[in-house]
């Protein structure tokens, strides 16, 4: 069976994973909103280290009622537009199709289960480097990496396999999760200490990891995290913070993408990368001091950011 | 007896202080460094809401061993200029004299018992808001009041009775402080949120009380301190944390010094205000995190503002 996949969201992520779906053979359907226009006339170009190419001519669309029902409806939207999941999700997704929330942070899959029921949920967790530079423009920096996992089960489906066969097919590199849970906080380990202080420091990766004080104070998150999962009764061990430290000392200096977002005044993903980790840890009666004020930190320097538009 | 007074740092601070004893009829003594040639010139400048006034003829000095061993010596310094206090106190205080520690932070009363002994150190607290504007110029924007008390013992001492009655003639107002170490750490209560967030989050005071997540971590950290007090077995209450927001939410905007030091790129009293008091607690065997996540981050900030001068 030929899979068709739906980009909800078609920016440095969604562009570059449908680009490559698209190139590797898949139906692809875009939904765009500002680059609607642009990308409907010339298409998609992604530039990557693996290879450019372009792809002059792709399904876009502007409205979701417009998209065909999709077997693969993948949620490539910042977290920060996910109050319209309820709007956008029905239309475009098949009965027995698969949504696949492809975002930052905790709960996603939540929202999206409300939306179209816990079995049609599935997470798709990017570990990707890429920049929109243009309208339907993407650079890939390195990395792409997508962890699937399953939302209402544990263990491995045979409609992830499938999914991971045609990202593979796209040279994008998967790994299946067991145990979404576990992947997400994983992931919360190296987002909450990188994204939280490169934006309330304005500062790379590498700044942070070579100053003495703040290498150590990202070590210290990443307990703190670590015990925040197992709080929530989610198996991750503290072997992945020594793993992770070494991994991103060897990383090229890093602008995370909440800094990204931050520099172009755009709104944070603070509810889901911070908000909704802290609720889950004040939910199992734990205190996360740290995480709480990188929130309260971030929260404040979002609300500013908001007043003053660029 | 008539005191003889010495000022160590003639800035915002001492040069307010110092020109507010001479003119009330002390006899003082000024050290200065880059402003030396121009105060001994043309003496002190003091702008003041209680009233502006000059001092054209001052004893001033570029070099200690100028001086005449005084009965009290006040330490006006940044505590960032601490280590030179071994050069700088010997030559200027008597036998039975005392050194006025009128610093912010933790831990300089100590620093100076180890050179003049701890039965010469008395601690002065100030809460000023004062900026010096040019060379031997102060404008003085508000409170002045100055809490003394014993180093060495508990109690209020003759000496400090004394000093006390100076500066009321000089129209500072005084609190006599039964216990310096509750005086210290209260003070740290409102210093360590205030001047910690300030810097991090370029904000103003008002900015940190109208927006409610930092109004509310605040609080946090103003509770932390006061458990972090109870710790080291200093008697705080926590009855000052609402005392001290609802008097902050009535103060003007305010920029705090720590935030003007970082403005001007100068170094910032960090191990005084943070370092210090961290150290005493990690000592009594508690965590204090909210403390520690600020005192690295002001770290990365003060060490990256080093590498970039104006």
């Amino acid at each position: 069976m030929q899979r068709s996949y739906a980009i909800i969201g078609t920016g440095a992520l969604g562009g570059f994973y449908g680009a490559r779906l698209q190139h590797a053979g898949c139906e692809l359907h875009f939904l765009l909103h500002c680059d609607y226009e642009h990308v409907r006339q010339y298409g998609l170009i992604c530039e990557s280290p693996d290879g450019d190419f372009t792809l002059p001519k792709v399904n876009a669309y502007a409205d979701v009622r417009d998209m065909p029902k999709c077997d693969v409806v993948c949620v490539c939207l910042k977290t920060t537009q996910n109050h319209l999941l309820p709007q956008l999700l029905p239309p475009v997704v098949k009965d027995d199709g698969v949504v696949l929330v492809m975002q930052n942070g905790l709960g996603m899959e939540a929202q999206a289960a409300e939306v179209v029921g816990a079995q049609r949920v599935a997470g798709g967790l990017c570990f990707l480097c890429s920049n929109k530079v243009g309208p339907g423009h993407t650079r890939h920096l390195g990395y792409s990496l997508v962890a699937l996992g399953e939302f209402a089960t544990r263990g491995i489906s045979e409609r992830l396999r499938a999914i991971a066969d045609d990202f593979r097919r796209a040279k994008v590199e998967t790994e299946l999760a067991n145990d979404l849970d576990v992947a997400r906080w994983q992931k919360l380990v190296w987002n909450i200490p990188y994204n939280g202080l490169s934006v309330v420091l304005d500062a790379t990766t590498s700044e942070l990891m070579t100053q003495p004080h703040t290498r150590q104070l990202v070590e210290e998150i990443m307990r703190e995290v670590v015990a925040d999962a197992r709080a929530c009764g989610v198996a991750v061990t503290g072997e992945i913070v020594q793993k992770m430290l070494s991994n991103t000392e060897k990383m090229t200096p890093y602008r995370t993408s909440m800094k990204i977002d931050y520099d172009e005044r755009r709104p944070l993903e603070v509810e889901a990368i911070f908000g909704n980790p802290l609720r889950a840890i004040q939910h199992a009666g734990v205190a996360s001091p740290l995480l709480e004020q990188l929130y309260r930190q971030l929260k404040f320097l979002d609300a500013r950011n908001a007043m003053s538009p660029r």
